[in-house]
């Protein structure tokens, strides 16, 4: 696979997701970024998330979000959710995920989540593999 | 505490549970449900599920589902959630919930769940423990 | 587009579907059949469910269920959701959804739902639609 | 009712929210809060929220989240989320949300969202109405 700068998911907005105005309810923008986050490291870095998880035990919990919503997203609508890894540290790493109507074009969002590399044993953090970390590095986003 | 026929959970309908219609999206219905049952382990078992679950490693899925929904619940709604426990078999339960609207006294909903006792390490059946048993007796709902 | 028995749907296990066991949480298995239900619109009745409830004001609320949860779905499973409307009354219908690993080809679940067809302006039943009812047909299920 | 700093919400962590881990899913988070928000409309602006939603046709999407989560919430925590209202703009107003463990007393997340008052008919903003801004100014947070 060849280098991209960024790894790109595919979302559909589906009815349950939206609320009373036909607008998706924006905790579940999060988990869209979230779904495109594990498929990442399953087409990227060559294991599927349930798998670190459950077999290899190191986890990513999300410490901290910074997010803007700057277009509705409504009912109907398919989103292109584009990923990078804009920082890795010792033991964590900042995804950013550009999100895009594939209807319009525009950017509808743009949400940048920390998360912590964890042993799930004992919920502590460690550094993030080295595999790993050559698979972040795969898609470093850009200007 | 007495005996009584029915243990009574209170939900309230929320924004993030409601759809493009203003009306509860009806698998969010079978989430109160399970609200309500895990009160009930708390109230009337005295341990709580999660307790039961993580440590006594015993858990309750659900393998059936029988459910009339009857009328609308709409966002602003409070429902009152009346859990009865109709039969208990040796490794299996048939728990009930009619749901009510807190405003009109209307029955909104009539939900049958069958669970299943499992040893959550093994996730094999197991007989449901006489403790449960004792607790499931308290409400067995009534004509 | 020929006849076909049923229509299929494919779902893949998300992280925030699982529960503390690393099984899907009961209630999002019902979500997950009106995705797919939503997708059989746009492929065989040549409308987006969007469309449908949000301009023609046709929509299909869930009155029963009826379902058998067979196996249990865990973290990583892929879904092979097989759709077909095994009745259709005068303005309701019979939608079951079989449900399948598609890494171990077992059964899983068999989903039973019927749907009221309702204006969505006065919430009340309408004749299911001609055009509806014709895609309803491409997929009669049986044996 | 007399001036308080800030608005108390509880929320009890479900079965439903845990993930793989038993941690709460993070956009259950953002969940919890938007449900305190609500309860807020009620409490303290006179007016529920689905009322102001859908007769006032006044909402509040949320533009921008910055949030920590500082310690994990694991199934069976009961949770203490203070509401404030950091600022209060000419159509937006800072909501901050300190999540507190009720049995720990530990501070578990610390969540702004930043909402917008928009018509719901139009979808544009509009200033915040007075009687709102007057329930916003009751809860200033602060040291």
């Amino acid at each position: 696979m060849e280098l991209m700068t960024e790894y790109h998911g595919s979302v559909k907005i589906r009815f349950g997701d939206v609320d009373n105005a036909g607008i998706v309810y924006f905790p579940r923008i999060l988990d869209y970024c979230h779904r495109v986050f594990e498929d990442f490291f399953q087409d990227l870095a060559g294991i599927s998330y349930d798998r670190l998880i459950n077999t290899r035990r190191v986890g990513f919990p999300t410490v901290h979000i910074s997010a803007d919503f700057k277009r509705k997203m409504k009912y109907g609508d398919e989103l292109d959710i584009r990923l990078s890894v804009t920082r890795t540290g010792n033991s964590s790493a900042d995804f950013r995920y550009r999100i895009f109507s594939k209807a319009s074009g525009e950017e509808l969002a743009d949400v940048k989540l920390t998360v912590a590399a964890v042993d799930m044993d004992a919920f502590k953090a460690v550094r993030v593999p080295e595999d790993l970390r050559a698979a972040f590095a795969k898609v470093p986003g850009g200007a």
